[in-house]
């Protein structure tokens, strides 16, 4: 049954956590190996008390990361590591003959010279970017099927591209003209131990932070371009606002004219229609990120505004599966011929 | 010391009780008269233990709402009652020389056809409509002075208008291309006992309401319309967020060609550098909705984006507060010729 | 695959929706029928949107609660109505074949009169009350497995017979001195439009409530007489917290004399030491319930304190899972002969 | 009007905040002064935008903090800095003539074995213990009128202590047999960045921790053997409970024969009927934190259990008002001549 063995490097984390949670109950894998410098020695259980009832997570120990060992303890590695750390892991592990998912930024942006614009140092491995798949099953499902190395994708992007990308492809929208509006929960900051991510400081706030240039409008504006056939840069302001979890996004989209309801919505029943994780609502719907919170489901509503013309699409996600880890299991059931689905329902 | 005495009808609310705080603690007004209509009899210490401090509040008792005997006991007649009921208070009051500060919607559109529009029954006092001023001080400062109706603006225009109001005027910014993306508290609905604000269905959860037509868009379209001496649509899309207070808006201007950073500097630093009330924040710094909870201040930071050429402008303020109750003490304030800023610091 | 075929009557409540969210996903029963008088005619995936990727949410309809009809589609139905209405349903049905898990109060304590006393009117089904066996699966277990009607133990209840019956049963502690101080999220009180649950009543805010005579006293001291074989009578104070989920108890002991901290260890130990949800934790943890949300464990820690002699046991709890609906799919895995813990990892 | 200067060293946590805030409004003091070694060189304003609507925070600048200027610069300093530290501090300043409230507990325990025992080293200035008065105004009003140091008390201790003490002094309850079980805010753990009080660490959770035996039992067992005059030793089980701000400590406690509610009731009446900060609710009332929240408050109520005999008394207050730097305010209002509610009210 449990034919497959994985590891997680860099499990300390809240995605890391929420990795180690998919593949703990998951069907079909085994979860042989987690790494993390902080909790080496100790239990999974110990760790995470939340999995103190996994028989596995009784007894698997933290270890120290190293790669050489870890390709012999896994067939497909998850990286859940800062950028600039993951890059380091993911060569020696693919020359083991490892499959690598890595959650981290290091290979969602083709272009070494955007990464070191919006990451601010020299890509780690440029050779491996042309390997990497970026890891957003409902668009590239094909190559994620055959790749050796995954680039999932980061959680804002998730929430905007599978809105958005139907739209472009099918020519409904104006590519110059996209702006996105998200809200994020604190853990989408990561488990990070400073003053702004305090109870005290989050609770009873909503702030906007990190804009007008946020890191992720790199992977972002890649995408969008390739969906759009030509150079796309968007509006993006994320903001912070007091939930643990979700990602609440929404946009404003101009359509091209003669556009009209019937077409976005046949545009997004092909595309989504099928799709086990996109949840498109009807007319009487709107998101809600309480209703996808634990689920690896994103969740889309639209409105086309007959006062003004345009067309309001919003997202909802669980930051940490749909956006980070339920994602990325999502691509390695693709990677190993399982359900779609699996451990994810 | 206590030189006026003054009422406030509708007292059970949200924005009612906030009144009763600030009239409470006011140094120049002894409040005379509460009425509420489920708390009759009660005093305003035992229907609200968090005054029980203060004297008055421990005598004090919620009468029935009768608008002759009122007109008795106040010079000055606030009102916290739903849309369509505040009217019918508003002329009697009125008529036997009180003083009247509404807080519902009935007098904020100068137009009855389009209060039909948005609120789905006839205007219940046309007549009275010429008379109300829109209390805004920051923009009405004069009218305000010798008004004897106020029509105290809405939560989410209070955060839409003052941000937008100054660059219309000065014309940097193109009238027909404005997006208001808008965050408020639970307490922003009201204490309305309905499902959706119960503390498990807010709890954890954000989502978009309300779009693409809410109410609100009426009072803002006609007051960004007299500042920008055009007809103005807008794109509003408004979502609950799990605070109790506060309202962070975030709109998207598309800045007249010429305009630079100097520019919007010196517009808001001319509207508002001397305002006790709208802190316009530095480069540094973006507004927080715990920055601005229990006080009459709205926050505002800006961004010229260079990627897009988008003007972002970014607010925050106390629903409760600026946003209703405290903005309608700042207009009693200049009506009474008392300090603007007394009982508000 | 799916030998069984349950049903769920009064699904809309909060522990209505989490035995929907168990069943459907459980792996040896099927759902066949969920009743809502209010939502009847709508599917289960329109209800709660947050199970629309589970196919069968999508297609089953909620009913009108029918006993008749009910008996004929299911082999084991749960009742998820208030007390005093689900005896009305427990009847029929048991005629009928069916056997039933009853997650109200009405079949918990043995005496009518004691029902009478703590529940204010007469027990609607008397004669059934021989039949129904307290479900709590690691106390009785035995009695559960040959049940056809199950009375599962209420959210406190659980949280503090756990941790006190051993002890009680083992002579350890003093039957006379018991003192449960309980803190529980705001589901506990249902899905009830009331202002005392409203976001902005709840938000900010910690409070005692129901004391000193809560009704969930009357099966606590049933069960502890039962463990301590006299007649015990307990302090219990609940407090309401804003969180969504969750149960958390701090246990004032008289431990007898030579009680030491080896027998204390030891008994727990016999007594769940093989458990699959209980979890003891060490001298280094503490509970904290967001260890225990959206599980079925029950987290115990305890300290004997050298400065007062006292023990103080504490636990932590889903009150909607181990806390009510997993509690009753656990009980109902015993009936069916399924793995205790079907479902439930 | 503003007669006299304080100084406020360390005010960069959030009782030095609270503290600021309080003395920027106060009627009769002037904020000369304010340190911190973190923001040195910024002005109030700049590092807690909320007050920067009044002048003062806009021009104050932090400084180093130098005990000698301080002593030029006001007559009166507050510390709020960690124990052991603020001792440092405190006798420089009393020998330049300065009086001092410390909100550490440096002085808060008159024994220095008692203070190495809880806070695990020597007391850093035996000599001042003296002259130190723990600053309870409502038990020690007279003491701190004449105080030239005062050891403001922590916030478990003021919700323990006002509740108990009254009660002791009466000889109506047993003093052997104190239980009290608080549940604070976040904030009461002070603005420390660490794991434990992340923003996700907290959310929707409740824990137990520092149990049994907390550093502020130690003041609290000096301060109720007084009342009591004999040796008390008590039960104290703090918890950490999702809010910003606010305590609730529920009491058990046994009373003595004959002891009935007419006696507890006349009690708590003549030890607080007149105070300004003490609210004693009726029989239809319970403390509820959110009614004491940036008040200078302490909401009490109690219940005679017929069933057990207990008296369950429950306490409610601002751990960072009445808990710290509002009772400090008071205490200095004592100091000083002004009336006991300035700047409180």
């Amino acid at each position: 049954m449990k034919t497959n063995k994985v590891a997680v490097i860099g499990a300390s984390g809240y995605s890391g956590e929420e990795l180690v949670r998919l593949l703990l109950w998951h069907p079909y894998v085994e979860l042989t190996a987690v790494t993390s410098r902080q909790y080496a020695g100790q239990s999974i259980g110990a760790v995470f008390p939340r999995f103190g009832h996994n028989s596995t997570a009784g007894t698997l120990r933290f270890t120290e990361p190293k790669a050489e060992l870890l390709a012999t303890q896994a067939e497909i590695v998850f990286l859940a590591l800062p950028h600039g750390v993951a890059a380091e892991y993911a060569a020696p592990l693919l020359q083991a003959g490892c499959r690598v998912i890595d959650l981290s930024a290091d290979f969602r942006v083709k272009s070494p010279d955007v990464y070191k614009e919006f990451y601010g140092h020299e890509h780690p491995a440029p050779k491996l970017l042309d390997k990497a798949v970026y890891g957003l099953p409902e668009i590239y499902r094909a190559q994620i099927r055959e790749a050796t190395l995954i680039a999932a994708p980061g959680c804002y992007p998730t929430s905007i591209l599978l809105p958005t990308i139907p739209l472009l492809k099918a020519g409904l929208i104006d590519p110059s003209n996209i702006i996105a509006d998200a809200l994020s929960g604190v853990s989408g900051a990561g488990r990070k131990v400073e003053l702004d991510y305090l109870f005290v400081e989050c609770n009873e706030s909503v702030r906007p932070y990190g804009l007008p240039k946020h890191r992720h409008l790199s992977e972002m504006e890649q995408e969008l371009s390739l969906a759009a056939n030509q150079r796309v840069v968007i509006q993006f302001t994320p903001h912070l606002i007091p939930v643990s979890r979700g990602i609440l996004t929404t946009l404003y989209l101009s359509p091209c004219p003669e556009v009209d309801a019937d077409k976005v919505a046949r545009t997004y029943d092909e595309a989504y229609g099928k799709e086990p994780f996109v949840r498109v609502l009807g007319n009487a719907a709107l998101p809600d990120t309480k209703n996808v919170i634990g689920t690896n489901v994103l969740e889309i509503a639209w409105r086309l505004d007959p006062r003004t013309g345009r067309l309001i699409v919003m997202s909802a996600e669980d930051n940490l599966v749909k956006g980070a880890s339920g994602q990325a299991v999502q691509s390695m059931n693709l990677m190993c011929g399982f359900a779609e689905t699996a451990g994810l329902m």
